[in-house]
């Protein structure tokens, strides 16, 4: 299942440089037209380091898994569902965010990205939940039996803050929920070895490749 | 062979969200554009599903197969080559929704749909009779030998299933065809563990990652 | 090594499916539309049977190899290019055959088709001399040693017969070339076990998985 | 994780082929237009072999490693995001050479290029920093402790080579930047077995598959 995963994920943040054009340009006229487009790469790094980051927490999450029932594999593939998305809210927002930041069809991007955003941290917190009901057959034998527990609120965190980002965004200003978008990213990179390891625990630190 | 066949499943899921195209608008109207493509959404989600259905059954079979021949090498390229094509009678079908429900182009959209999604289960077909017949040599030994014949019923109700709402998408009522699209794949998430199962053969019951 | 290679081979014959596209129709002509474009559906068929063909033959030759050093890895690189390559000619080929299949773009189409196809033959002459000369350390140690010796009959037979394609196709009629594209691919299926094994040498037959 | 950062390497360049467009053509001038967008085939073979090299240094270096910690796994996203980008300078080089090799724009595109290609060596430098400081914990017992060391000046010499090449060529001739993009790739290829390699160290000469 893993091999699935991590190609979907390989192929997800890969396809995002497509949203990188090369612009329509007079000549003589390329750097500027591609300073215009900013917004593209801000969506660009934005949305790989999301993507990436939703890698490394998967991954961390199923060195800690050592058995995948039925349940599991479809908290897996909604999961995979809202990755496989990204792009999507990615292209729509980089192309708002170019006719002004304050626009109302910016309004629109921005809630359109934080829905599916929450939506993703939706199929996170069914997946830790599933797992964590199941954790006597589906977890390694030396993980604490709290860890996936705790990894929910992460993922409660996440619906709250998309979608409070998002009701902000669309009704008062657009540009504050695009500093969320990119500060819980970062959030959850750095929490990518699971919520219990804040607290000092760090029984099993380290990933082995 | 596994990962060939993972990286393909895992390619062409993730390459629907390009049939999720930023529409056309003038400045303002980026909201009811989003909302006019609705079946664009629709069939981003039916094809998601149907191809992560068709990956998980595909993951089940393999992990009771314990050696791939000749014959079993082109029944899994025959299944690959159908997989790959969904992408595109997506396409037509979501493109000629928008112009109607009830339209010619749809009623052609639908049948072509229909035809596709009959040819993978007939793919499919191949490759459970391909295994069933090379049983001894081919299917791990703890696995009922009544497996791979059961299977086969799956199949043939996809293939008649198909079928049948191709006709009648085309000739009565597309809509009908659609509800059918929708059902088929979760009648085959609900079976993916194989039809043994249906009847309370569970000796082999969750898939190891 | 073979992991990434799989995975080119999983990308390339999915991305084949981007040359079919919802043709631009009035209302009510998609099924006339959708008929003219036969030359794509064509293509996208002889082209995923050639690399889904490469694949196997990939494969089946890493079985027999249990060690990979720099000259084989930049073998496998050039063939991995010119598999990178195929969606190009098979696109110009599509596009040319829709205004007619004797024009002068058909000719040229041809050509650039017979001219890439060659490249690949010639891709897998080098790493079958590569493997061959280095077989004592590279090769596994229950393969005949004259297994890669062999197989690179089959590569001259692709050189040769799809550069006389190319100028016959070019300079004559290019149906001529069109009828060597779909055969030699279904050479290449039937020898996939390597040119030893049509002797009947199978002291080693089916690829475990 | 190499599964993973196989996946990416692998979809990067087999996406570069898009960059390779069926050309507009008036009817019997396919061949000509082929012939014009000679840069694009240009650009496809260098970035080709380009992110070909990289994957062969990647694949070298994880042939060494045996523990994958937090800041390894961040210098490793970094470096594919780096790679990911690749395809659009590749672009953009390839639109600007069209219009003529000593344009204004393709002073901007060569620039471009060089930034983005210099920000992968650095991606690199940080990749063989951060082992070669965790060596202990991270590092294959027999592999000797001065590797990643010397790696660092490889990275070092394509910082100060692109960064040169992208100076010059906006700034006094277009032309030697392009030779610059072709030779750098040759050098990595020609050392990707490591710097020490060089200096008729090869305790360990090739990697095993």
């Amino acid at each position: 299942m893993e091999a699935f995963s991590d190609g979907v994920f390989a192929v997800a943040v890969t396809l995002l440089v497509f949203d990188l054009k090369v612009p329509d340009h007079r000549e003589g006229q390329l750097l500027s037209e591609l300073a215009r487009q900013w917004p593209a790469y801000a969506g660009f790094f934005a949305s790989f380091l999301y993507t990436a980051v939703i890698w490394l927490n998967h991954h961390t999450a199923f060195t800690r898994i050592r058995h995948v029932d039925r349940g599991l594999h479809f908290a897996n593939l909604t999961l995979l569902f809202t990755t496989a998305l990204i792009p999507f809210p990615t292209a729509v927002l980089s192309h708002a965010l170019i006719d002004g930041v304050n626009s109302a069809d910016a309004r629109t991007a921005v809630a359109l990205y934080a829905g599916i955003a929450a939506a993703m941290c939706a199929a996170w917190l069914l997946l830790y939940t599933t797992v964590h009901r199941g954790r006597d057959r589906l977890v390694e034998a030396d993980i604490d039996p709290g860890t996936f527990a705790a990894d929910r609120w992460r993922s409660i965190i996440g619906i709250v803050g998309y979608l409070s980002a998002g009701v902000v965004g669309a009704l008062v200003y657009p540009a504050i929920a695009l500093a969320v978008f990119v500060c819980l990213p970062i959030f959850y990179a750095a929490t990518s070895e699971g919520a219990l390891h804040l607290f000092g625990n760090s029984r099993r630190g380290g990933s082995t490749q």
